[in-house]
């Protein structure tokens, strides 16, 4: 008889009989148990390490099934000739010296980056104030509907939604998603509607599809890293715009399409990123006249659009876009959470038949359950339920989050006055160190995205990004207090006496 | 009072209330209420149209929420003096004259295209003999453990998925596929390990990263369709290396890597896509040293390993890579099946690095409660029974397939016969008008893929693929009979006589 000293470990997650088979196949690995052996019978196993019968003949199966094992009717089981599936039949060659990657990138590869790295964004450590961006208010999640509308999903659909689908979608999300959007005065039926992984993949299909090196792209700025991000890395001529209280300076707009042939002009119309402002009825009306003067694309990304506080919602720019010269884009990640990775896009066919094609190039499709439980969730009214919750949730926390900079913050900070979104956009007084402050807050438990990641052009030093979404009141509050403090210790001399 | 007149349709699957809310939407927006009209007191319109009051308040409180209503405490319900959200205070500007797009397609745009249109692979239509490749056996889904897994994350982990995710992927789940690749004799931890969604991205991923215009790059032809459009979208120098018993020729690569610099080799050893062929010892010996003397990074494919169906599991590339030379990818696609959107890549850390930074780009990451579930099918052993049983029924299949082709096809005809996979890959007759036999067969409801959908150089004309994973044998053997039959038909004529 073997030489078999097993002990299962009952406070891992994996059942016993796992253990037994990873032990059993480390032995053969090792060559401790012969090649060709045979091994004892479940019987006598299960009794010499005072375990059932039933978890040797499982782990046995696992390992047979590996072909590590062979069993033959009436003579018992043992260890395959073979190597099994973790060994060749002769060793194979080692490389004779470490490879070196980094000359190996490709030229477009180098812009993939975000300022300052994936700090500000990277979901990491457990801050004690996490004011970074993406979140939502984890304790107003509508839990209970999307059990539901998972559960259900699950028992009607699970052989469908096993099958390979549409790149552009299961068809009844893609019909859910139209009714909401031509409930927002967007004209379009399902067949225009292409469903992606959120808002960042729409951004960077349609890079992929109209955007060569040098191509000009035009963005706000300060603006969405991930869009500077996705036209960077197709290395495009990136142009900036400014954002005012009105929204995009369409001005600035001109200047630059009078002098320039741009492939296409990124804008966040209903809650600017970062600065939470929305494009006034004026601009909206330039930027329109002017994308049709010089015929070119508009993406407008109305990732928070239902996020509204105060006053009505804005109509989105392609409810006015009869040429379907406007890309529109949105997401669930705001709406509802991140972590499904749900969004969509309305396009004009010619671009959604290329763009269906890139994506069958980037991943082929969604995954199929997140999609057929949203269709459920929405065609309950789930997404309106939810949104009329979480409006007022997130209107308070604005408010607190308002309050508190106005109490902790030096003479000389400015702030914007969001009327929606999930952030606050901080104007530092001029010459703080703000490279300091961040080190200090990061050890303070204060954790916010600095503004150099929403410029391309390494400036933004001297601004944050603080998401109000996912603290409540008082810990907002007591937040922006120990941030306050910190800022002034950091002024400039001078500063600090006057304020 | 005002003229209502609506009638619910209980026979639509949206709730009463949201047809109520569609229908007072529809008048609001049509002008048909007026601008700051009060609106019937819930009691009073439930009782003029038959609804509960409920439901009447549910639909008021809707519109609320989408501003087209505003309520004032003490005197009631009115139509938003705004227009709401789906109309701007004042009319956008329609464009003047319709958008062109294409024109506006981006160079490398114009490789986003697989031969033959997404004809082959695009689901659709419900053929009755379904040859084409992507589908797995529906009829063996693990249905319960699927549901268990499925069930048991959302309850345990509702929560964090909602959250933002790690860009490399849940760490349950890398955990699970470190284990697991450990198993097959990978050595690599979940710190090496990032979740895709499926071999698909990760090639795009790998690509992204690696590949710029004009870069060579070495695939077997044919070869994976998906490879061929993702490297040819990055406008590389595609290179074709021959592919025979043996699997990829390593004399041809040789050849080729003398007298270019290669910046990738693709490559599919363990069921060599499409023709299933398994790359012998020696081959992958030879392959592993000419990647090492030419210092060329190797991306090995190995999307259908586990289905073996005779001999012991080959060993990947990745398992004689001490240098992190070979970038491995795999899927739960096949083992699993296809809607689910989950694969993974091992790769060495300045690479994964930098392909986190890509994929946050691509789409962020990978869909949470997908990974969630699969961590615990995985711990559970799930896919492991499943893999026994699966391999179980695709043999008999490809049995199946095999004596049938014997049975119904003319001579001349080739095919490979695989040991592994999902396909089996068809040489017709020379002189066969294929595009016809295609037509033909579509007609009599025989659906596969053309040869040319696995070449990018326009060959292929003479071949097919067929999967037989998603029949049984008897439907096998009916489909390839009449498709047999069809072949006969559309033989020169010179050929019909003698077979």
């Amino acid at each position: 008889m073997l030489d078999l000293v097993f002990r299962p470990d009952r406070s891992r997650p994996e059942p016993i009989y796992r253990q037994l088979g990873d032990y059993l196949r480390g032995l053969i690995e090792a060559d401790r148990l012969p090649r060709g052996g045979k091994l004892p019978a479940t019987r006598e196993l299960a009794a010499a390490l005072g375990l059932s019968r039933n978890t040797v003949s499982q782990a046995y199966e696992a390992l047979l099934a590996e072909g590590l094992l062979t069993a033959h009717v009436g003579q018992g089981t043992f260890v395959a000739p073979q190597a099994g599936p973790a060994r060749p039949a002769a060793p194979l060659p080692r490389a004779t010296r470490g490879f070196v990657w980094s000359g190996l990138f490709a030229h477009r590869a180098r812009a993939l980056a975000v300022p300052g790295g994936l700090r500000g964004i990277r979901p990491g450590g457990t801050p004690r104030f996490d004011f970074r961006g993406g979140q939502v208010a984890d304790d107003a999640l509508p839990l209970g509907d999307l059990q539901r509308a998972f559960g259900d999903a699950l028992r009607r659909h699970l052989k469908d939604v096993a099958r390979f689908q549409h790149p552009l979608g299961w068809p009844a999300l893609r019909e859910e998603i139209a009714r909401y959007l031509v409930g927002r005065g967007i004209a379009c039926t399902a067949a225009e509607v292409a469903v992606v992984n959120g808002a960042q993949q729409a951004i960077d299909l349609v890079t992929r599809v109209l955007v060569d090196p040098g191509d000009t792209v035009v963005m706000e700025q300060p603006g969405y890293f991930g869009a500077a991000m996705a036209f960077g890395s197709a290395q495009a001529n990136l142009v900036g715009v400014g954002v005012d209280d009105e929204g995009l300076r369409t001005d600035e707009l001109a200047r630059v399409l009078r002098t320039r042939r741009a492939k296409l002009v990124y804008t966040t119309p209903a809650a600017q990123s970062p600065t939470g402002v929305v494009l006034s009825e004026a601009r909206r009306r330039e930027l329109l006249a002017l994308a049709d003067e010089h015929q070119v694309p508009v993406l407008e990304d109305d990732y928070d659009s239902e996020l509204r506080y105060d006053g009505p919602i804005v109509a989105p720019l392609k409810c006015a876009d009869p040429a379907g010269q406007v890309i529109y884009t949105g997401t669930f990640s705001k709406m509802l959470f991140p972590g499904l990775r749900v969004g969509y896009v309305v396009a004009a066919p010619p671009l959604l038949e290329k763009l269906a094609l890139a994506r069958w190039n980037a991943d082929v499709t969604t995954s199929a359950l997140p999609q057929a439980a949203l269709a459920l969730l929405l065609a309950r009214g789930g997404l309106e339920r939810h949104l009329r919750r979480v409006r007022r949730v997130y209107a308070a926390r604005l408010a607190a989050m308002l309050a508190a900079l106005e109490r902790a913050m030096p003479a000389g900070t400015r702030w914007t006055r969001p009327r929606g979104g999930h952030t606050v956009w901080i104007g530092f007084p001029p010459g703080l160190d703000s490279d300091a402050v961040f080190r200090d807050a990061h050890r303070a438990g204060v954790a916010y995205a600095t503004g150099e990641l929403f410029h391309f052009d390494g400036r933004g030093h001297e601004h944050a990004s603080l998401s109000f979404a996912n603290l409540p009141p008082a810990a907002i509050a007591e937040g922006v207090a120990l941030l306050g403090g910190i800022v002034r210790r950091h002024l400039p001399r001078a500063e600090r006496r006057t304020s």
